[in-house]
């Protein structure tokens, strides 16, 4: 389900004062200090899980060039820190990757479209375009599932619709690379691609029945909630597919009520859905 | 969806008289004439689309026996066809891989269920066992498209039942590879085996549409159609992971429902979908 990038996020400027120890050279080694992949002085994870506030976003490119003005009296290149430059190739790559099919992005148009050469993405990423891809999808489910974070306030319907646009938004920003990965058969889908889809998939499951309040769902409820997961997959396919037609509004309302009609559907043959069906009903 | 076997197709009887032109050395080498896959006197093509009428299927190793046997008054070694020997090999994979994962079948073991040699596996598929699965896949979705042939008799629900026991027989049929191949992740997953699957999805809805009478569906109509192909694949797919429960006729009676109620939540934005609920609601 996630389509791979993150655009938006750029490198932070939180890393101006670096120590000799991890200011890399310009080819990407460290002087010092452990090799780029393993994060120096800053706690952002491989997986993103845990990034540390940080100061407003700026590309990095604009922060070379504030520092390289004439103005400034001392005029020092300044270099990206480790962290600073695997943040940019990500974004790069996750930036490519939204909008073009896996196979359609080189580690060329990652280099360029990040400003620099080839030999210094396959530093940060020794493991070549499927390492940037597994990093950008795994960003991308991070990004998805924070869609389905939702206070557990007021009409059940409701909550949904709101999770619901912000999946959706997210599909409208990535359109090809959402595609892509959900229409299988790319030479980058891998057990582990699968693996990440698949937790996504597994966290919508979960939030939908906690917000059900359903600690232990019997067989009919859990593939109720499951297939309905899917139905909104295969249809923000098919929407992307039909040119993004009807109006992203339409489609989410159109889920929703798709999904109180299953629950329906499954409520005249399980007791436990049945409980739940007539909570949707009273909610509204 | 296709899962990937046909482990009841046999290679054929009827081609005992064989001319040399056509009879295979015992390394699969033809004696003459082109080239193995290239069939011989058989007009079965590799997408088995168009198989001739046959004789009924008999084990390859039996019939061997029986011209072997000592009561024949000149004991013949009777060697397979092209077409036979492909076919049992075929047979042999397909066998492999309803059972278990792409990953988990070698050419070992397609040449020890066949009881062949490994080179001759290879002179019939010299694509190995990539070729052998996406030849294995066709023949499963050739078969699954069969799964949706109905008479164009009787009230449209039923007919959606009828259809949803072929398919969900053949899903229980073909589990492991069922599972593996739209689960995703396979190695021997490509746009080429994502192209067949797609080609029996469209084929399930143009089905569909046809059964309704549609000449033209809209797009709400398709979005519906094709969303709950999806629903009946990913219900498939957790029928399986949950132990094969509820009971094949209770999924199959809650799918048709599912179908129903998708169509009513349509019809309440789209004519054409209205003007199918109502023909479906006077239909029962």
């Amino acid at each position: 389900m996630p389509g791979g990038v993150r655009p938006q996020r750029r490198a932070s400027r939180n890393s101006t004062l670096l120590t000799p120890g991890n200011r890399p050279t310009e080819d990407g080694h460290p002087r010092h200090g452990p090799a780029p992949h393993t994060p120096v002085g800053a706690t952002r994870t491989p997986t993103l899980r845990h990034r540390p506030p940080q100061a407003p976003p700026a590309h990095p490119s604009e922060a070379t060039l504030l520092v390289m003005t004439p103005s400034a009296p001392t005029p020092a290149y300044r270099r990206l820190s480790v962290e600073e430059r695997r943040s940019q190739l990500l974004d790069s790559a996750l930036g490519l990757f939204a909008h073009r099919t896996p196979e359609d992005v080189s580690l060329d148009d990652v280099a360029e479209a990040a400003g620099v050469s080839r030999p210094l993405v396959y530093r940060y990423f020794p493991g070549g375009k499927q390492q940037l891809y597994e990093a950008a999808l795994r960003s991308a489910a991070e990004e998805l599932q924070n869609c389905f974070d939702e206070p557990r306030d007021g009409p059940l319907l409701a909550r949904l619709a709101r999770a619901l646009d912000r999946y959706l938004t997210f599909v409208d920003q990535h359109d090809t690379g959402f595609s892509a990965l959900l229409q299988g058969g790319s030479v980058v889908e891998t057990s582990r691609t699968t693996a990440i889809v698949d937790g996504v998939r597994r966290a919508a499951a979960e939030h939908i029945l906690r917000h059900l309040d359903v600690a232990d769902p019997g067989l009919h409820l859990r593939m109720t909630v499951r297939v309905w997961i899917t139905t909104v997959e295969a249809a923000s396919l098919i929407w992307l597919d039909e040119g993004k037609q009807p109006p992203m509004p339409d489609l989410r309302d159109w889920l929703v009520d798709q999904f109180a009609a299953a629950l329906a559907v499954t409520a005249a043959r399980d007791s436990q859905t049945a409980a739940l069906a007539q909570k949707l009903a009273d909610d509204l």
